[in-house]
């Protein structure tokens, strides 16, 4: 239950800052791992209004074990993979104007590069502003499967990223616990506007 | 009173956001069909601090039947339109920066077209966000008769879409609930920010 | 105290947007006509945390009558020649990013004219989006007694005026209630950050 | 305690503001002088949820001397050399999107010059808009001490200085109170911003 109470209380500081709209977005943690049970948003649901009892309990295949009603969001597959592949506890998707916008702006190149800025040390294991932190970006696709098998191969490929963006959908980060999740979305989320307005001053550059 | 409660809290969630300032906008939401009964804002309160028994009751024509000494917004006539057109249980209308600003932009196109966006998927009925929404632009008018046959022919012309803008004014969406309007006009705010934001850095090319 | 009630809660609410950060702006509201008593909000309180009992009571010359050790703002002068020129019940004085931004852009042209958008139907008076509103922009300046004189004189060459701008430093409104001069902040607030996020895109035209 | 809970609470502010996003950024307050006392946010915190009595009690040297496990931030020691050399009450550092994308655009010209602006009035000591305010901008560094030593050679250069930035990093400002400190963040996060915005419309021209 702490645990839900946990995505409920990110869910609505998220959306109040307008990356979780629409219900938008969704958001996991795991509960426990052998055998694995995820506490997953449930699909269609406002993220300003989540109640901790409205968080879906998952298996490893993304079946419900819980006693809900409700169906989990078709990215369960994604949240899944992240956490098989990078031992997360927990996975954040959201979806922010900013992340949106440079997620198709940065697509030809494969990802966005973000580095020299000292947000960037909140970052698990990054010692220094010099780090750089590449932000691969993955097509957008509705095939939930094949999209999750994209997934695992930049997570492979990119195995120091911190998160990745679905082109013109959305951020998903990670971590070894809800608070690192929560941080490493709220420095992408920042470094990205920050980047994004930047921009607009400069032109693009890189 | 149910329906009241839930049309203040939105209301109070939207002018937190800025899309209903300065006793702008408008909301209502189907109490009953047979006779028609619509709760309806009253002109000219501040949105912020709208109370569930400061709602109108208003019939098929736009007269109010409960004790109240306030006046309907004269737009309570499109209001209408969309309720009886499109079978909706709910309409909501705001003014928010960027809506006023790509109403106005893409006036000479008749409308703004947006594709390709994973937000989309939350509309009522759209599957992928390869869909194509084609939000109609209608031109402003003080003669609300005239204005509510132009919304009927838009409704009617473009009879998939999930709102449309008046010019230099605002954003009209509806849906089959109260929660589903609600995320129809967050959906579309978002949607609407993304591209005058994105307009910005790359220019505007459609 | 009812009065300084509504004038805190309006600071509250106007904080939380940004428009009164650093103990910036002030707020007044007319308690006697006869002789004139003014709450007027403390010099150096923060607005977001102003308290009722801390609005201070002045008379016609900016004198404070209440058992206040504060001082008034020295803009004082200011919201008394709008009170009498205006019969005004209720002044505020807003520093926003946006008014602050087109204050200085405009200056050359003595003010900012804003027409044709829906929202200015929310300005005392005015029945439609075809109005024209000129917001006259004052060259700044810390000679109070001066600078009010010149305040009096173009609130008589724009007798239709609902506020104006102090270049580089903010903009004044009013209304017959408090309530009516929230509306016309946050009204002119809205339609500045629309113009201002309008130039971005399409360059100055005016 | 009474410290400690003013903290808490600038902190909650400014993280609402997303000013201290990710757990970035950092505050402190004089206790006592004799010997130097500074209740200091703890590292790695999250800013929106620091509780009163999280707040380590430090020594001149950066030594914790309060009961706690966790460890004060690297930048204790920037804190500190602030309180000595400016006789600072209270000193506190934000990570914005606006202070962070002007720190890197006027690198070159070693800091901002800010001027003819009413909000600058705000800044402890000035009297008229007609300040000119010159913010330093020092490159950024893991190098703690060394950093503290630029950071005491530039408010000894700049005397008149009310902050400082660190390059793609944040901004630093004090007050001979906690209210006061926070006051000047306000202020100069508002000119960073609204600076920031008007190079938009008109470009780079200082």
């Amino acid at each position: 239950m702490e645990v839900a109470s946990g995505l409920a209380a990110v869910a609505k500081g998220f959306h109040a800052r307008g990356w979780l709209l629409g219900t938008s977005g969704n958001l996991s943690a795991v509960v426990q791992r052998e055998p694995l049970r995820l506490a997953m948003s449930p699909s269609g649901v406002d993220k300003g209004e989540l109640r901790p009892e409205q968080l879906l309990s998952i298996d490893e295949n993304g079946k419900i074990v819980s006693a809900h009603d409700g169906k989990p969001s078709d990215e369960s597959l994604l949240h899944l993979r992240i956490v098989k592949d990078r031992g997360a506890a927990a996975v954040l998707h959201t979806h922010s104007v900013w992340n949106t916008i440079l997620s198709d702006l940065y697509a030809s190149e494969g990802g966005v590069t973000i580095e020299g800025y000292e947000m960037l040390k909140g970052l698990q294991g990054v010692r220094t502003h010099e780090h750089t932190e590449f932000l691969p970006i993955i097509e957008n696709s509705q095939e939930m499967p094949a999209l999750a098998d994209r997934v695992g191969q930049t997570l492979s490929k990119y195995d120091g990223a911190h998160g990745f963006l679905l082109r013109r959908h959305g951020l998903y980060s990670w971590g070894q616990t809800l608070a690192e999740a929560r941080r490493h979305i709220e420095i992408l989320e920042f470094l990205l506007e920050t980047m994004g307005r930047t921009l607009r001053i400069k032109g693009k550059t890189s």
